[in-house]
């Protein structure tokens, strides 16, 4: 197809997406290869010159074991979560703030964007608290575990955040908040990503993941739904049909349209300008979640 | 290729015109047909939510020969001009004015856009004068032409249509001018497409055509050159390369770049989403002149 | 009376319509001759820089009918509606855009205004809709009509509107509609008049007409009524008083009040400066209907 | 003359004065006469609703006098300048801004204007300095005169007035300024009307007096001569042609004239409306001096 | 104590009073003495500079029987109002404006702010109205009392203070009322200053008295009560420990707190800078009264 | 002295230092100790209360080598500065960002003052460029030093940080520069406050160290010298009066002042409140350095 052809076949899309705020969560393999990241932060900057006012959330869990190892640390893991004492936290903050997110700030400037790097103390921008001790079941017995510097987001001043869209710039945000007395805690990118889409009323985040989106069966392309309301994902996941893994993406995108996003998207950032071809295209490549 | 590569190729133009000025004159046997008149005006609109600022200049002679023909008046040519008694002026305002113009921003409508028709006594927009008698050759004697009310661009106060830009709508100029006395006159709408887009200082100016762009040989699609500086554009000349009836477009376009607009486009209306191929792929589509 | 004493006189009404937009339908003998037309169009101008912002309809009867005779059709009326099919639009878009409107805005430089013509699908100002068919007694039987290409105004999108006033520009409307698929409609003038004023929040209404205003007695002067309630409007049309030919204007002025207009005022337009005289002294020239 | 003809005929006035800064100096007997008064404060609220920022400039000479003699003190002139001793000041800064200066403010507020009171030191808008002392001949002996807390313009600090005509005031200002160290000065109110209009770029200054205007026989009304260009009155002044009283009025209005200000009237204040009739009318009342 | 430390002392106060408008009624005998009242000006210029929105509401008392015994009155006070005949209003009027006002706008200059003097017709500030007669026992007998031109508020229009404080001045208001005829009112400046402080929304009105604040024993200083919420004040009252004196004011403090104010502070003029120390320390000086 | 006096006496460097953006380079012993730190940071959000606009810049040096030790490296100084190879840049960079950087932030936000963290790719805010190699005598012989990662500024773009303290917040910046390429620079936290203080036209740049000033006798307090204009700067260089580390931050300071700086201020960090001390008292508490 010609390039024309895919501008004038992208007029209801951009129409739709004319000065709206999208939240690209970042992740996954396609953020660990330079060249990948490179062209996820590309799609991303073009966004932004088609109209859009993305916000960039990232998290960076591979950069950080990597650290970790580097000094002496073991990563500890329960329920998926980082279990983080005080040399992780600091680990976490200096990895995520002075690497990830100040290389994907470098790279929005390689691509002819003005990015600016945020995280939860900038403006008092997430304000989150302590995630409270759980019992699990680790090894069938129920134990006391205590996360640590984990924490929740408790509240978002957007103010910064709208500053800068309004001025051009796309924010790219590490999900570190504060809590009033300076505390500093470690927070899930996905969450956070949600917090923050419902809090600055975005109209669509898109999760770049490593999966295609949902699917019927995770192996078989062709089983992939490219389009889900609230209600059908309900019954999917009632009728079981869905993978464990996906249970929880689909729930918290569930919460984050409770919350007013217009549409989530689940897609697989390693196919080449998988943003692009989901935002821009009447086929899209992965699942869009929308209200009805 | 698909859609998202598209875009993404397209970002050093995305940067180029975001938010530029661009004067589109249409015309040619694309405006004839309801269906390819359609498409050029979608692609325009496309250029708004692209984040440019499209202006359409049109003319309308086939309208108006049809319309002379049905109220039984034979149009008159002379270098190109048509002569234009009082009788004529009123079709031909008539006819630009009531029907091709409200057609145009009907089509603009339909396609999402909003926009506006202007003719040159809307906000005092094109003051004119009349174009004065010359001497012309015809069957081998010279003789003297009064044009009638045929016109020329004296000044240009393009208030109005920084107003409606800057307010998101798509202007729809028809190339009608007016002089102190509140006479009006018939002007060419090229022309009037030059001057506008030098008054308002826009970015580009491009021109729907029937032939491909400037060609070494005009029956050879393959001698078409896609890039011309105004030095080069002089020597094509000067060698009689290009074809005759290329020379007055040519000198035109050199004409509107030393007025300040960086570029000048001569593009084949007829080829689907022309435009916007020109605009925003590396290739383009016809003939692109610039300074240097 | 001194010019200065007029003036000092007109104090109350100056603060009364300082920065007040004021809708003046313009109409019957006067907008005729060219002489009358421009004294109109003077004492708009004038409006404008006395601090008030003027917004002109027209209508433009006299000139369709003229281009049809000189067309070859004949023009057909029902209930004081145009019957209009294809051709007959073609005529009335083509004389009261290219003729009618041109002329005013034309008239409006003249005298030292910024003018802008304006129909119904610049700004997708008015959104129509097809009159339905009805049945009509016709020569004592009962017919069905379809008016064909006459229609209703369904919405009004006053951005447009709003724009050019605020800017200072005068803005001229011709009383064509547009339905979202594209299809145009003759509307009449007076409801349009009306329909606009309401939509856009005016404070008054004017109708320049060829009678001096509501009269107990048509034919004499001293008859006229200089100012009305809406209940006393009411009870002047159940009492039988007024003639048949007014009834429908004092409706229409009566809805138009209920939409929030401050004052309709029904004058005479063959009257020199009747719109001055009407608005600025305290007799005035006409009559004013308002709510209480 | 009916009221629309004179508005329809003041258009080319209108136009001219649209938005203009016109500095009223008010005096002579006029504003001794309640009655009058409040008709020169009415004429100057119809100018702010006929779209002008009038500005109000008072002495009050009569009102200082009769205190003066109630407070059982006599009044000293030499070459008409109030000899000024601490007493003679405070009974002038009293008199001029508690009775005169409030007074019109409140005629203002009764004619439905915005008035505000402004002296030298509100916004140290006048910076004044004492008047030195001179060598004056009086009773054919030159006697060493020092005026006391007569003062002279330094400069002026605009801001104030901007602020307040911008925001649809209408300043009355007493001619009372101020030094760095805050001694108070009896400015001339002449003087300071000039000043300030040419302070803040102000379109025209009009002296309300007890005369007609400029006459060659001040006893014969139809002498009078409504306008003058700056040479004529250098020749008037050459040839001893005007009146003794009339040269400094003359003179200082061309200063006025060479500070930027593009017209100055000197108009008769006990004539009903002059200042209307002066500026809205081709004939005018007075005597009206510009540049060429 | 050193500055700095005083400085950052006062961050939890420069926080709260940031960008607040406060409004200061001066007074008492530190208003007499030049270099006290010097010195209280300076202090509230001080506050303009630390990022406050002083507004100064002052009365004269003194002056204004000085003024009228050098004019041979004899002041005539019942129940602590002035009674105000035609002549005391006059010199009321020129005292307090020509005199008190126009030299605290000279100290305001003096001390680098920008001073603009405001009295009740200064774009309609306050609207007042005539103290209705009075049954008053004088001497063991009721005698019927007509203050004269005594008035009370009946509203305020705070336009005019609204824009002088946005653009950086420093209002100083004479307490003179007017109604919509043009009648002139002497208003109490206590009372005035409550109205206006409600009436803009101030944050805080500071009174500057010949008092130490709230005392259990005005003979002791170490009886002074620091703060009091509303409740307290009714118990005070209630317990008849404060003083006759007092009572007025705690009551009428109430009222300005239920009117929306935060913070009412009753503090000695005579201290040095005791407005500051009031307003930036957390001892402050005097007593503040506040809601809870 | 009581706190309100302090503030009275610093009336005339309030109103020097209103509006004014000023750059405190914070660094010494006294960043190291959290609770100096705290003090001087909350002196910084006092300075935005007091109405100026304070921005932050910071060194790490302390910090960096303690990290590099934890990693088993061995900094290595040439001439004063960090010989920063691949793992040094990513340590400093850690570091400085993603710990000291986002421990101003906080203290920010915990003294009520709203941070933003800034480094050079924010916005593209400081372009740098690889510091060229250098000839140094080591040990008696002449090596070519390449510093490696160690970066100058080439330019800097201050959209950012006006935008920021246009609206409020206080920026902290880490000195860390990119090129175009993408290649991140390790910078001298000195030179970069000044090269930011001249880019975004500061008033005054304020230097926290551990020294008290420039000294005649460093050792002796008595002899620190309050003020130096640039020619006794140069006086004293060339008497070889101060000391040798002193001489770079003269010469420094003179190069800032002669961009456009009013005043350089070389003050003690570890006395209490010095920052304050010295900007709004007469007496200072270092060496102020202006250009006359």
């Amino acid at each position: 197809m010609e390039a024309g052809e895919s501008f004038a076949d992208a007029l209801p899309w951009l129409k739709k997406y004319s000065g709206a705020v999208i939240v690209v969560k970042v992740g996954g393999h396609a953020m660990v290869d330079p060249e990948a990241r490179s062209g996820i932060i590309k799609d991303i900057v073009t966004l932004k010159f088609l109209g859009l006012k993305p916000v960039i959330v990232h998290g960076g869990g591979p950069e950080i074991d990597a650290m970790m190892k580097r000094m002496g640390k073991t990563p500890q893991f329960v329920s998926g979560l980082r279990v983080t004492d005080d040399e992780t936290l600091e680990i976490v903050r200096m990895v995520l703030v002075g690497n990830v997110n100040t290389d994907i700030v470098s790279l929005i400037a390689r691509h002819g964007g003005k990015g600016v790097g945020i995280i939860g103390n900038d403006g008092n921008f997430i304000v989150a608290r302590k995630k409270a001790p759980e019992k699990v079941v680790m090894n069938g017995k129920e134990v006391d575990i205590d996360y640590g510097w984990v924490g929740e987001t408790e509240s978002i001043n957007p103010g910064i955040l709208s500053l800068l869209l309004e001025n051009g710039y796309i924010p790219a945000i590490a999900p570190i908040g504060y809590d009033a007395a300076g505390n500093c805690f470690n927070l899930n990118a996905d969450t956070a990503a949600g917090d923050i889409a419902v809090a600055i009323g975005a109209t669509s985040l898109v999760s770049l993941t490593d999966v295609d989106g949902v699917m019927m069966d995770p192996k078989k392309k062709e089983t992939l739904i490219p389009q889900l309301s609230v209600a059908q994902c309900y019954e999917l996941i009632n009728k079981g049909v869905v993978s464990r893994g996906m249970i929880p993406k689909i729930l918290s995108s569930i919460s984050v349209i409770k919350g007013g996003i217009k549409s989530v998207h689940i897609i697989n950032g390693n196919l080449p300008h998988a943003l692009l071809q989901e935002l821009f295209t009447d086929k899209g490549v992965g699942t869009c979640i929308t209200l009805d």
